[in-house]
């Protein structure tokens, strides 16, 4: 057969020169380019299955490509239907039957394929070629009037559904009427004449909600089917998911068409699917559930209890029902044995559907199976263990945002569904900082703050944080935002912090006159037990018990040994092959003592921004920063000033010991001195107070400093150019901390960072400040320590002059936050009003619903604009200074794409938040491996 | 003498390979090379005039490279001091004195003299070489021993104060204490033996400040002096005037040494300044005073009234004084001849220094004259209808910002005197927009209206003013405001508008509570009589008549012909020469139908901006815009921006007829929901009424429409892409006012720009609105209209992205306001509490003020960032759209700087507020011309 069939194959693509829209594949017959963007995850999965020789049961696959086709031309392309029609034939001979025919039907499953498993699309038409005369034919052949019957009903219903998109319900209701009407419970005990009537009644719910009467050509219904996958990939749920994964719309999807196998003829058949690996732990053992006598979509429609595949997992879940294992062991033998088979040949987890045609096990589908973190970490590192892949394959095979499940504290999921049960879940926002954390309402910081003296544990509730809300912040157990995105004050804090952050939480109102707010009808004041779990972004007015990470336990709390915890040695030996293979150096941001413990633990190899602000905003210091602020004699402002010098420099000072031999990175103050002005009335008597002016005075200062756009107003280097004081006085700290830690043998190595500069000239101003400072310093203490000057570049001006900053400049730090800013015209606060819309999509007058923006680019880095701007500033800065470092401290350094970027652009390190490091280490790894691959891809 | 002085002078310098840094001039010496860098303008402009054969003192130049070196290494160059020694030869030998030879003492008077004349130099030591034995012999040799102590007595005291900076206070009292001894009233009455007792006590004084004798060596004296030119560069005065004129401070200064003349030798001697032309007006007639018997000083000291120099300007200024033409006829003809020899040499009216030394005249100084706008255009007209300077130069003798004096109305001088006299200037402010505006306060937009509803001319006197003040400013004569720069909104609109605005005058306060404002102690009420004059800042308590342009007489009233207005005529003939030059189109900023009529009768060949969001402000339609932002269901928000079309409708086509002919630019909707929202709780309570829904609801919408940053918010194409039906109706306001217009007769090229694109999505999404709309109202209405659809480029990653954007833009144009803001990272609302520091000035450790910014960015376009991504967007753009039209539409296309640059960058226009157009148009001239001169220049 082989010969014949590759003939006309070739022949018909390749000597008329047509595109070859569709491949064959099945035993003996020459497989398909083995492409998953022409064929698909399912396609190239049932070609190559059949390809390994294991039970597959023959079809085509339409490539992608004819989707795009479509897509763009608004009509299947030309040759293609011919190439089905011959891609029919050479099914027709493989199986030994045709489509149509009334003695010897062919039937097909018709499904969607695209790259990747997309919910929404068009999942499955089983039975197609199914019609009034064929359903008796195939009756005959499969000696079973009754399965015959029930899966013409099947059909049309499937075909009603997902072809015309009419629904199920009219349907269903049909099939409970009839089963009321015989007086039975459960479908199957509707025998053939009951399910002949269905099958007529079907056909009229069909015609009257479709106004044409159920095609009887299976061709036809082949080409509907056809068209209907093509259009699905436009589909709402389809769009809205390729949006929140970052897919481009160009990829088009494929279509996959077998031969029908049955699950549904009796006892001996049936169909399940399952994983090679436990999806959720990454244990090595077959996992999944089947029913038996089901055809594919019993298994997901509920409503019979699939039974599990294996004893273990019986046990495991404490199902009663008997396993596949039991029920039928030799095809589960045989399962089992393609698992290792499909492990051995792909190197990974899969994912599998099958099906049991009395007696005789089918594939009908194979992909990477999706896991938890959790569990990609434990597979890779089993994996290697077990010699299936090497340790390049292992560092590639978690992705590097789902390490963070390992490291922040969790609920256990019965515990969560149990309180959803109880309806304790009442809110979703925005998971904007993973872990999670349950104590006691706080609904201001200082309520936090006494919460936290007396040890009880709470969750800082908030219309938005402000930076004032640090220390509240810190207190608590996790922040729960009404306002904000993902990238909010709250948000990026919390990030930073390594706090659980839901915001963005629209549901909750608050009431300012009672100070309570109200969430799903239920009022939460001071001292209600909540619970927000920060990955998910759900809300449970309850106080649900949640579980440390291992790895802090052995890293931090010193609680485990790392020999006790798998976990850890895990997530220890991913680690260590990022670094083995990492060409990037990852540092943190990290304004605290406590922060720097943290990274440190997590690998941090320095400090990459040491924001100084958090060190201003502590209510002691706040009064002092105020009283610089209001002052208008010089002399005040320099007495205030001088008075947050110990305060700076006993943190800097625990940050160089906890840092001991790695370079600190500091940030001269940042912020917009609006930021520091009093809110509440409260803070100006107080201020007033400690000042002994009058409140009109107090105010008048006051309205002077407040400004319109405080993200473009008076901060960064253009405070310490019109307060030099402030500059020397944190130059001042820095050093003599720095010099006090050397002299108690500590290497530190600080590096002093002038932000926001746009003009050479500022840095220089800076630059001399600093080194007058530092010199003085010196002088005074008596000893030196190695230090450098540095510049951020975060406004669009800063990179078009690299070349002349970093004549100044030892190195720059790019900000990637306030670039993004500026590059865009974008605020990061501001833009929660029009971002979601840009990232989700909007109409265009084609009627196409399109993505402004592919991704939120405070979260992920703007290759195009902000990253040129980089990749501009590092080429200028090297020209006056050759092998300038070059560092990252956005929130971009921890994003997984932003450090494979920054590593491309041949940066020398990125700075992340705490939690993020070991993210930034596995993705730094990571770009290392995917440079080789693509080098190697190069040189082929 | 020549040969023998040119040989030395040769040898010195160049066989040595030495710098030179000393040349000399002198009757019959070689000329220097008359390089105004190098001699600085004084020392150019003597040497030119020896060159010329005209009566000058001899004397040599040190040029400014001395100087700089001297800024560069803190100490003269070592070669220098030779090199004034030789000099100091040649000098004697040419005048056959000696420097402190007792006998026959050599006189010099040493002078600064930068390229650019500049306040607070150091600006002249005279009679420098007599010390307590040369006074005795110089008395001899002129035979007049009063006079010789004299000039001792003024060498010590000039000395004193400018060299040692010891003030001239202890002087005075010793000369007053000496006159009142002797019983004699004016310093002529005191006799030789007063005198010499006199320098005795000025010794004493010299010494008792300085610490030492006062020194007796005059190449000593001469040293100091060349020393103290040199730091003059660098005094505070002169610091601050190259601030604010934008001169580099590495320019450094020329010493000028020049053999004495006298004109204290009595009656038959003189000094006196003068301008070969009025510098007010710029009548062709020597205009200048002098003193009879006096040296230099003793002019601008003011204690003697000086003398007109002709009987017609004694007539004009109504002085009773003896003329110089009276006096000493052939003198003042000579010196009339003078003027006219340098006013040929030089093609230009010339502003000289003089004195008569015993009936003969010696020219001290020439130099190009400063005058007035008037007098710059009159003199230009005249010297080309006199074939003095041929057209393109007449185009280069405007300084274009100094047009718009021609344009705007005025104070009469003398009037602003008398107020001032009587107290009635109270205060000054930033001459925001220039011109006079004199009439009542209006307090309130509001008030202003009624004013002017009632006839009743107003001032609008507010804190600052924000959009919704626009009426009221329309409604003003000008705006005076507490704060903002100038560029703030009220400066930036009053310049569109063409309204004197005065802002940023700190003085006044205001007074919520009586709705009062307080300045130099005088209360301001509606009501009061008040004036401001945009062009100096000031603003007095008092109703001043002003005086309209004849310009606007002729173009605008029709109220004075061209012939009866020889200002016009000179006005339009320099345009005329403008638009023959000029490469780069003017069009014009207009936001109403009056705008447009102003700027299209001053020459705007279209407009490049109409920012429709003035339209939305007005009370009636702001309330429809507040109804579209607050209503949560679409419908709503639909119906609401439906009710706005009419209005916008009319502008446009109102707009259209004015601009028949000529491309209209016109900008979709681009300023922050923000500023759209209710601010008082009247305005609440009005939407609320209309509305019918709850004050808290109200609350709760505008709380999440409100903005940390707006200028980085909600705003441009965001507004479009999230509220289509904004654009859907602008753009059928917009094509509707085009057809009907065009069926009028009107000849109609509307272009429809959109705002604060970054992406090319942005705009394709507006784009296809835009399309769709048109081609739906021109279905509609039977007829289509030639249009273009552009775009914005105004964040830095749009021109980053250019060459994409242009491949749906039709054009493109800059906003350089929002540009310079993002690229900066700097808000213009904002910047006023660091900028004037960053342009001021500001100390480095170095103990040098140095600019951090040479210009206001907002003024004057930074060409080093800002320009560079206009540079970039052009040549994106011109990729993938070959020629692609590319217009400025900031304030920068309106400043001269600004426009020469955009010339230079191959833009096709700017567009500016239509007072600027004649500068724009005058720059772009001139533009081409400089461009020309420097192609001719490489030639060479
Ligand atoms: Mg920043
Ligand atoms: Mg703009």
């Amino acid at each position: 057969m082989q010969k014949v069939l590759e003939k006309p194959s070739a022949v018909a693509t390749e000597a008329n020169g047509q595109t070859k829209w569709v491949y064959s594949f099945g035993k003996d017959h020459p497989a398909p380019p083995l492409d998953r963007n022409l064929l698909g995850g399912k396609g190239k999965g049932v070609a190559e299955m059949t390809a390994m020789g294991l039970p597959v049961s023959p079809g085509f696959v339409i490539t992608t490509e004819a989707c795009v086709r479509f897509r763009e031309k608004k009509e299947v392309p030309k040759s293609m239907d011919a190439q089905v029609d011959q891609a029919i034939a050479v099914l027709e001979k493989m199986m030994d039957a045709k489509l149509g025919d009334p003695e010897n039907p062919l039937l097909v499953a018709v499904r969607s394929g695209a790259r990747i498993s997309m919910p929404g699309m068009m999942e499955t038409v089983l039975n197609l070629g199914l019609n009034d005369e064929t359903v008796v034919g195939f009756g005959k052949k499969i000696n079973n009037e009754r399965t015959a019957w029930d899966a013409y009903r099947r059909f049309i219903q499937m075909y009603g559904n997902v072809v015309m998109d009419m629904g199920l319900l009219k349907f269903e209701q049909k099939l409970a009427q009839k089963k009321t009407d015989k007086g039975v419970e459960f479908d199957v005990d509707l025998d053939a004449a009951a399910l002949q009537e269905l099958v007529a009644e079907y056909k009229e719910v069909y015609q009257e909600a479709t106004g044409e009467p159920f095609p009887q050509n299976p061709r036809e219904q082949m080409e509907k089917a056809i068209l209907a996958v093509f259009k699905s990939w436009d589909g709402e749920k389809a769009i809205a998911y390729r949006r929140y994964h970052g897919y481009p719309d160009d990829w088009g999807t494929a279509v996959v068409v077998m031969a029908m196998v049955f699950g549904n003829k009796g006892d001996n058949s049936g169909t399940g699917v399952g994983f090679t690996r436990d999806p959720a732990t990454g244990e090595r053992r077959f996992y999944g559930e089947f029913l038996l006598n089901a055809q594919g979509e019993d298994v997901v429609a509920g409503i019979r209890t699939p039974q599990p595949v294996n004893k273990a997992q019986a046990e495991k879940t404490g199902s009663t029902l008997p396993s596949l294992e039991e029920v039928m062991p030799s095809v589960y033998n045989q399962l089992e044995e393609v698992g290792q088979t499909l492990e051995t040949h792909f190197q990974d987890m899969q994912d599998v559907e099958f099906t049991i045609d009395e007696g005789r096990l089918f594939m009908l589908q194979t992909r990477a199976g999706k896991r938890t973190g959790v569990a990609a970490v434990k597979v890779a590192y089993d994996m290697l263990k077990e010699g299936l892949i090497d340790e390049e394959e292992a560092l590639m095979r978690v992705e590097p945002s789902q390490l963070t499940q390992l490291l922040f504290p969790i609920f256990a999921d019965s515990d969560k569904r149990q309180a959803e049960k109880e309806g304790k879940l009442v809110a979703r926002g925005l998971n904007a900082g993973p872990g999670a954390a349950s104590g006691v309402v706080a609904m201001t910081s200082k309520e936090a703050i006494e919460f936290a003296k007396k040890g009880i544990k709470c969750v800082l509730l908030r219309e938005e944080t402000s930076p004032e809300d640090f220390a509240g912040m810190v207190a608590a157990q996790g922040i729960l935002t009404q306002r904000g995105g993902a990238t909010s004050h709250a948000a990026v804090v919390a990030r930073g912090l390594g706090k659980p952050c839901v915001c963005g939480c629209a549901e909750i109102t608050f009431d300012e006159e009672t100070g309570t707010a109200k969430v799903a009808g239920q009022t939460l004041k001071t001292g209600d037990p909540i619970s927000i779990d920060g990955s998910t972004g759900e809300v449970f007015i309850d106080a649900l018990r949640t579980r440390p990470s291992e790895i802090l336990q052995v890293l931090m709390d010193k609680s485990m040994s790392p020999e006790e915890s798998e976990t850890y040695q895990q997530y220890a030996t991913l680690m260590d092959l990022a670094d083995k293979h990492r060409r990037l150096d990852v540092r943190t941001n990290a304004d605290t003592p406590d922060d720097t413990q943290v990274a440190r633990a997590f690998g941090a190899q320095g400090i990459g921004l040491v924001r100084t602000e958090h060190m201003f905003m502590e209510k002691k210091r706040l009064l002092e920063v105020r009283k610089m602020l209001f002052s208008t004699a010089e002399e005040d402002r320099r007495e205030a000033v001088a008075k947050l010098l110990p305060f700076q420099k006993a943190d800097f000072k625990a940050i160089f010991k906890i840092m001991d031999g790695l370079p600190v990175n500091i940030r001269l103050l940042d912020p917009p001195l609006h930021e520091f002005l009093p809110h509440s009335k409260r803070e100006f008597e107080e201020l007033r107070a400690e000042m002994g002016v009058s409140t009109d005075e107090l105010e008048a200062v006051a309205d002077s400093l407040r400004e319109a756009n405080p993200m473009l107003g008076h901060r960064g280097c253009r405070l310490g150019i019109c307060y030099p004081y402030l500059t020397e006085m944190q130059v001042e700290a820095i050093f003599q901390a720095a010099v006090e830690a050397q002299q108690e043998g500590i290497q530190v190595f600080p590096e002093v960072m002038v932000p926001l500069v746009g003009d050479k000239k500022e840095l220089d101003h800076q630059k001399g400040l600093i080194q007058q400072t530092t010199k003085r310093v010196f002088e005074k203490m008596g000893a030196e320590v190695p230090h450098k000057i540095g510049t951020m570049i975060e406004v669009p001006r800063g990179a078009l002059q690299a070349e002349q900053l970093a004549e100044s400049a030892e190195y720059f730090s790019f900000g990637t936050n306030d670039l993004t800013q500026c590059t865009f015209g974008m605020s990061r606060d501001d833009a929660n009003s029009f971002l979601p819309v840009y990232t989700q999509g909007v109409e265009f007058t084609d009627g196409q619903v399109k993505q402004i923006l592919d991704f939120d680019p405070f979260q992920t880095v703007d290759q195009t604009g902000v990253g040129e701007l980089v990749k501009i500033a590092m080429e200028r800065g090297n020209k006056s200074r050759p092998g300038i470092k070059c560092g990252i401290c956005g929130e971009h350094g921890g994003e997984a794409r932003g450090v494979k970027f920054f590593h491309r652009l041949g940066l020398h390190y990125v700075s992340c938040s705490p939690f993020r490091v070991p993210v930034a280490r596995l993705a730094a790894g990571q770009a290392a491996i995917e440079e080789k691959r693509a080098k190697g891809a190069e040189g082929k």
